[in-house]
């Protein structure tokens, strides 16, 4: 296993190094791709930045050929602003007309976890689809499924987990060991399955060899290049290069990762915005100076500044607002306070019109319970 | 691994040692089973000489209870007499009135033996379904699938696929290789799919709570052992105790084992009367003594003779006329030329009859092409 910490917040970003370390690929300047990708944030903002085999999705959105945007949740946990980042994705690629599949991990999190599949299958609708769907996910063409139930339709079940079965020859344990560290039987499965998730939308039971793109955090990089690897080797299906795009992680309350465990390293989407400014208040790592005096004179440091990092990612949309934000707090001229409250504004607003939101994302969940 | 080699022919057979060997236990005296097991030449003459748990399945037939017997097969080579003694079971279990569950394990020949499913599905309709049904098996009551494709009704190719996935948390990589030797990815998901296949007839998806019985040479019963460990730990289920009966192996024509790649080993099923004829003149090995002399003065040993076994294990259904041959061979009256020619005879009169079954049965294929 690679050693690099992905929720370390050190400063400025070292793209060069980050795509050195993992072999990926550096997406290409913003200018040179499709409008709709320069009007996205995470594109736009770098936040997003590195790919393998994109130009096959490039291509796609500028002929309107069909693609998919394949991704997983882990059924654990609160819903929280970290989780945002993959869904706003779905949103994104189904503006562009791709087809979006999302397995729910839920034999992975039997298998890992010790979940038990009802727990997973609550947690996945209560938690993950209904904050999905008040996000701004549509219903439609969209195949959200569990990985221990994959479809009402009998082809699409059995290619599915046949697909898992005949991945298995095409690998070795050794490569389960270096990309899992510590491997068992149940992980095994579990393994082979994701990998099933991302290639079998290929399949012609499901989209035919249409182009797939899996949206993960640069950490993940290890198990799509296990998914292309074995891929590459089952020749029978001729599947094309799968695709994959890699975003930084959006840091911890504390700049540290963000843990299911610990609800004050996270905004969870249901918290109150009375809530949210307490946590932010009160745990939202600061790169200001220790005095005002010496903020003003020296300035702070937007790049390790949670509240920063936050309205960038996401609460900001405005980039000639965040700039001003930057160099205001860089100058010394906005102080910590006041950059928090910037940041706890504009997410009481979000988180009040999101509460709403989920109200009415009720009525779809009922399909999936 | 056991190191004991179960196709090794050597005179009596020591059952005492068989069942210490591999813990299992022996089967109740014939006379205290219901009347059908006693009419059954496979359990009269302790040709199956053992089980597990088998309890379950003589309550069930004394209270004409449902139960299930689960079996598969290899889909490699062709169809010959070896495979018989599995086929007489399935048989004799339909007649029982149980369902019967027959998996076609061509994700273990993909993974194990790299054949493509395609020459899985048309070896074992070709060879395998369509001897069972000349043998008299009938289409009705009947569950035969491909591990690859389980069933058209969703629920439950969902149910026993998710059962195999489930099922890999509760063994390990320890438990695999004690039983399988040297283990791949590959190896394991099949060994997890057959236990699947041994205990998914039990969920309620397919037949609920009733028991299964797995027949097997006893060989195989580190395999049992394995699945109803795994059982036992997925408290969730509540499986009831998987049931196994554990049968001799018939012999290789040369006393060996049958090999499929060594066709003089065993007489196919498609073979014609005369070749059957020549293979057993040719190669099956005799019991008898050097010279006629010899023979007419010291007698022959029927328990190491190939073809006395085959008339035991099959050919010839009469105890009493079984007895004569055992005591004229034993005595030298009869010569091991004459034995073989008893042999011939009846082989001729069955192969002459299953080819007419065969062309019959033909109509039957349709569903599984």
């Amino acid at each position: 296993m690679n050693v690099f910490n992905p929720w370390e917040v050190k400063g400025d970003i070292d793209y060069g190094k980050l795509i050195k370390t993992f072999g990926v690929e550096e997406l290409p300047n913003i200018d040179d791709l499709p409008i709709q990708f320069r009007n996205n944030l995470l594109f736009r903002r770098k936040i997003i930045f590195a790919h393998r085999g994109f130009g096959q999705i490039i291509n796609s959105v500028k002929n309107k050929n069909s693609f998919v945007m394949m991704t997983g949740l882990m059924p654990t946990g609160k819903f929280h602003i970290g989780h945002m980042l993959v869904a706003q994705q779905m949103i994104f690629y189904q503006s562009l007309g791709a087809k979006l599949y999302i397995a729910v991990a839920d034999i992975e999190a039997y298998n890992a976890r010790n979940q038990s599949l009802t727990d997973s299958r609550n947690i996945a609708v209560e938690q993950y689809i209904k904050n999905y769907i008040a996000l701004g996910l549509k219903p439609e063409n969209i195949e959200i499924y569990f990985q221990s139930d994959r479809s009402k339709h009998k082809e699409k079940s059995n290619t599915y987990y046949r697909l898992q079965n005949i991945l298995a020859r095409h690998v070795t344990f050794n490569e389960f060991r270096a990309v899992y560290g510590g491997i068992s039987p149940g992980k095994m499965l579990s393994a082979l399955l994701q990998a099933a998730d991302m290639l079998h939308p290929m399949l012609k039971e499901f989209e035919g060899m249409v182009p797939v793109v899996v949206p993960v955090g640069i950490d993940q990089d290890p198990h799509i290049r296990l998914a292309r690897d074995i891929a590459s080797r089952c020749k029978e299906f001729q599947f094309k290069e799968l695709c994959s795009t890699y975003h930084l992680f959006m840091p911890g309350l504390s700049g540290g990762k963000m843990s299911s465990s610990d609800p004050n390293s996270f905004i969870a989407l249901t918290d109150t915005p009375q809530e949210a400014e307490k946590k932010i208040k009160k745990y939202a790592f600061s790169g200001g100076k220790d005095t005002i005096e010496e903020h003003r004179k020296y300035g702070g440091n937007p790049n390790i500044d949670v509240s920063f990092q936050y309205l960038k990612y996401f609460f900001e949309p405005d980039d000639k607002r965040l700039a001003e934000i930057y160099e205001n707090y860089k100058s010394g001229k906005l102080l910590s306070g006041e950059l928090k409250q910037i940041l706890i504004e504009k997410m009481s607003m979000f988180l009040e019109h999101h509460h709403k939101e989920l109200a009415k994302a009720e009525r779809y969940l009922d399909r999936y319970i």
